[in-house]
């Protein structure tokens, strides 16, 4: 039987499936004698968030370790560089589609509709004229929605954007085929799909081409009164830039769930005073845990590895050339 | 020719084609003497928000009057009692579907997903557990989403609901037979749709029979983490019922974009400090005039003002037993 190494805050309840093909050690639980005697015998760690505690020497000394899954949609956390380069790696990509892909949903409208500024001052919008209220509102019929990533969160967003009779374009280095999607690539379909869009939800993978792909000229190339949702990691989209682009542009509207990290974590509020604007909506980046919260993503990985532990094919294993 | 009495902040662009086949009059450019004068020869009025210029006397004069468009979806500003019987009464039902069904998604996600909540306080929910903070937002996939009221915007909602994957209920006099879509009608059927449903949204018309529909009865039926979502008319749901329910049920929420009238009037904010919930979400009224300022409703209306200037069937006529 393998030797799993469960790193992170999962429940026995949930590997119990697991557990019947393959050893687990779960870290929470162990003292680091027993952690550092395990060691050489781990052949693979079903992780969360990467954890401090498994430290650089330690993984040095896993000689035996074959496979990596993350628990999280992202695998930006964990450290490539430091894994020897037969470890496989595997994402959980579609684990967290549906709930993240509704979350974008709750940030475009909130945007969209101006929820929360209209909730925020009921004295003032009382008193004014419905038609000038109605006017702020952005309708979504007949609009082009653009969904940049096109994996399992972006297929769900756009499905949802095609029910509200949107017109869908999606960016993705992938084929797309979904009936009435506009599929777009490369630097040309980047410019078009960000000036042709009236709102754009981000759902990419972090990697080193996607690393700041949102700065200060994309940003120009939007519509003035565009929405951009960012339901992906923060690092798409360059701080410095889209507050300027919020301060110059007050009809343009940046609503986000996911957080520029900070000494390895994810910062809220952000060095910047974001929240101090009326064109930003942020949340504590709740979309993925909504997700874990609900059972839904764990499945997933889990699938996975029980697929590792019987020498079966493996889903969802990410090209290391895009993070190293 | 028959003369159309224009009642309302209607453009004069947006009515040119029914200028060519009626002959047209601006209330808010005549004078009182010419006003008076033109009363015995009204066939028709079409109205926003039937203003109060036009007294039960001036509408006693008009002999020849035997139609009334409303603009708005809901007819219930409309003085039905004053109004001869062989009055034809036409709501502009479907007019304003799609953009108040919208609305009725920005409501129902910025509370299901907690975005106002979250969005109001960075700093601490920062520093919460993001699993937590997960649990408290609710992921619709597999939910049961009540519609009351199933004309333009409650099928529009409907069609959403089921691109998230929910389970849709309606609850309508009429005969549903969208695909997916469970009808039901009657005490039964009410009472069935309240208790099994995790989001109900009101897209009624205010009639007598809908007046109060929502009351300390109904709100006790429905699960206690529901969410009820109105963008129909602020009267269907009891005002002191709902707040004394909110206050009890922290995790119900309540949104809103209509309002309980007041001095005829709809008060925003309302005599009960709902604003101070943090369960409660509400807009100052914008999803019906967002409809209005993007050009959709007038279409409808005009269009069935031109109906009856040519002598065609008329659309959306109301049955007047419903609101006398």
């Amino acid at each position: 039987m393998k030797n799993i190494l469960v790193a992170g805050p999962f429940a026995k309840e949930d590997l119990a499936e697991l557990a019947g093909s393959a050893k687990l050690h779960f870290l929470r639980e162990m003292g680091k004698e027993d952690v550092e005697a395990l060691l050489p015998s781990v052949d693979c760690i079903l992780v969360h968030f990467w954890p401090k505690e498994l430290t650089i020497p330690m993984v040095a000394k896993m000689t035996r370790l074959s496979f990596v899954q993350s628990a999280l949609a992202g695998v930006n956390h964990i450290p490539f560089r430091d894994l020897p380069p037969d470890v496989i790696i595997s994402s959980n990509a579609g684990g967290y589609s549906q709930e993240v892909g509704e979350y974008a949903w709750g940030l475009l409208l909130a945007a969209a509709k101006r929820i929360v500024k209209f909730n925020a001052a009921p004295e003032e919008y009382g008193l004014k004229s419905p038609l000038e209220l109605g006017k702020e509102v952005v309708v979504l019929r007949g609009r082009v929605l653009g969904v940049m990533g096109y994996g399992g969160i972006g297929s769900s967003v756009a499905k949802v954007g095609a029910a509200f009779g949107m017109k869908v374009r999606a960016f993705s280095r992938k084929v797309v085929d979904d009936k009435g999607v506009t599929a777009l690539s490369g630097e040309l379909g980047l410019k078009e799909i960000l000036s042709e869009s009236d709102v754009v939800v981000l759902a990419l993978p972090l990697t080193n081409s996607t690393r700041k792909m949102i700065g200060e000229a994309q940003l120009g190339m939007m519509k003035k009164d565009a929405i951009l949702v960012n339901v992906a990691r923060a690092e798409i989209v360059d701080q410095e830039a889209v507050y300027a682009h919020l301060l110059r542009n007050k009809s343009f509207v940046y609503t986000t769930d996911v957080w520029w990290l900070k000494d390895g974590k994810e910062a809220i509020p952000p060095d910047l005073p974001f929240f101090g604007l009326e064109n930003f909506i942020g949340t504590p980046h709740v979309a993925g845990p909504s997700a874990v919260a609900h059972g839904a993503p764990l499945d997933n990985a889990v699938d996975n590895v029980l697929r590792f532990a019987r020498g079966e094919a493996l889903k969802n294993v990410v090209d290391r050339a895009d993070y190293v």
